[in-house]
């Protein structure tokens, strides 16, 4: 089951000045920022916290990683939006069964969450990405 | 004050494939769905509820709209991010201070309520949304 969206991810070129940017416009305590490294995904990231969301605010470290790709590619903005699930190994075969398929197997990304992303092919070019929160069990 | 994430619009070519597809993913129900057309912005639209926020999928009216020339532009994906709050012509000029520049006055958007654009410039190329639902009053 999907409960909420757990992020909204925006690639920027420079982690600081974007969160800046963002903190001033949700009006946000600074307080509440995590900055965390995700070497696997070749990226330095900040969560903004909005309600039961976050904005993650995505910047590329080095030039291979594909949130350094995409700005090469298609400038700042909008990279895509995470769902969260309590089952991401059942959430994935549902989504699998639809025709909608993972990109890879679910892996630990940023907060030691599990996630998984989806081709955007068949989601109208959205890259869809599905987390299960660190606490859950099964 | 941002409250929470409102809804993240994506711009599609067919709001009722794209309807499917999105329900399907997100396992929702159709009887929850609410679809309208916004004649002032030249787009056809429907809401998914998830959690606290919705997923807003837009669909050109004609060739004139801005959602028709987004999709002619850069094809279909997620086009905005719209924000809550419970006071819109104060969360306004509170951005405008911070140099973020609203596109035109507060208008009436779909469902009836007072949305305005902020110049996506200063916010790493994310077109952000201010909206404020109808039952607030000041």
């Amino acid at each position: 089951m999907i409960n909420r969206i757990d992020h909204i991810a925006i690639a920027v070129q420079d982690l600081d000045v974007a969160l800046g940017t963002f903190l001033n416009v949700l009006g946000c305590d600074p307080a509440s920022v995590v900055i965390e490294e995700v070497p696997a995904e070749k990226v330095r990231v900040a969560f903004i916290t909005i309600g039961e969301s976050h904005i993650e605010l995505l910047e590329p470290i080095g030039q291979e990683g594909p949130v350094s790709k995409f700005i090469a590619k298609n400038g700042e903005g909008m990279h895509h939006i995470a769902l969260a699930t309590d089952n991401i190994g059942k959430e994935t075969e549902r989504v699998t069964a639809l025709g909608i398929n993972p990109l890879g197997e679910p892996s630990t990304g940023a907060g030691g969450k599990q996630i998984v992303f989806l081709h955007p092919r068949q989601t109208n070019r959205v890259l869809l990405e599905l987390v299960e929160p660190k606490d859950h069990h099964h």
